[in-house]
């Protein structure tokens, strides 16, 4: 597997450069400066996909987060069970990781490098967020097996307000879940444009 | 994005070629046959591993549906609860998949060639992969979250076979899940090398 450091940024604001091939041949300057714009253009539109992702999971999570913390007026309240403590620290787990995500994000689509040296980045972006989609999942799958124990018994039944807003909270972090899944998808694509072609740079 | 097809199979027993550069340059003789047996020879570590993922995650999720089944001899039975319904079905799911790829594995093996053409191959196992993942650890997390719940109550003091079959039933799902993950980072590695070279391999 190649791992060349050439295409290594995380300090400068260099330009991206287009796909290099083994034995180099020399194209024209008007070849370099189409195949430069259209490179900026295709890794603009992804990037910005990116903080999208971003965006969006760090709204929802943060939703989450909120309606599982206020969920303390009526007698059971979130500290009571295990399984709503996993939901509120996920979620605050995860919408934090997002807030620095969405600023590495807009610092890449500003100044065109890396926050970061760029093999860290890519692998930091692409290992937190398989850990976290999963930590996600994991605690909104806990959180809607002790809802449906709670309807079994009768504590829904006597104070429904506590269920209705931790089903809310649940639902939420499960579309956080879902973009930070996707995220992930485009973090994993970046590793292995990074591990094949020693740039994060796909084009 | 580029999306050549020339380096596609499913039929035929292609050998691998190595990396193309855009415009071609002509290499020795000695050079394509150096090239052609490292890449053989990585190749294959690869999909050995691949199929290794492949045996555990079949092995651990077959247990856990086996452990799961016979949990039935004292009085709350596996088929009383949602959750550990679920966790019998994902763990089904996910050794029948695992079986169905182990073949696929061993005939890549053998032959050299995908058993399906190569773009729906390589989408296929990484669609498969990512979703059987999450289903898997949805399961288990549930399950898990059931028997915490039990264990606050008194059903787990009065007849603790349940709970004890059932905890090594959802260990061993988590086992599973560990493997699959990693079969999964391994598909979506063939994915990316597809995308960017039009062929899985990244050699």
């Amino acid at each position: 597997m190649r791992s060349p450091q050439s295409l290594r940024n995380g300090v400068g604001g260099e330009t991206p450069t287009p796909s290099r091939s083994p034995r180099p041949t020399i194209p024209s300057p008007h070849d370099i400066r189409f195949q430069s714009t259209l490179s900026v253009h295709k890794l603009r539109r992804f990037n910005s996909l990116v903080l999208l992702f971003r965006v969006a999971t760090f709204v929802f999570s943060l939703s989450s987060f909120v309606f599982m913390l206020t969920n303390s007026r009526s007698q059971p309240r979130w500290f009571d069970f295990d399984a709503s403590r996993f939901v509120l620290a996920a979620n605050g787990i995860v919408a934090v990781y997002s807030l620095v995500e969405m600023v590495a994000s807009v610092w890449e689509i500003t100044t065109g490098a890396t926050l970061f040296p760029e093999v860290y980045q890519v692998w930091f972006d692409f290992g937190h967020d398989q850990v976290f989609a999963y930590l996600l999942l994991s605690a909104d799958s806990a959180g809607s097996t002790l809802l449906k124990t709670l309807r079994d018994s009768d504590t829904c039944s006597n104070t429904s307000a506590f269920c209705v807003q931790s089903d809310i909270s649940i639902a939420l972090g499960f579309a956080g879940f879902l973009f930070l899944s996707l995220a992930s998808l485009m973090s994993g694509f970046r590793v292995a444009c990074f591990l094949i072609k020693g740039s994060r740079f796909h084009l």
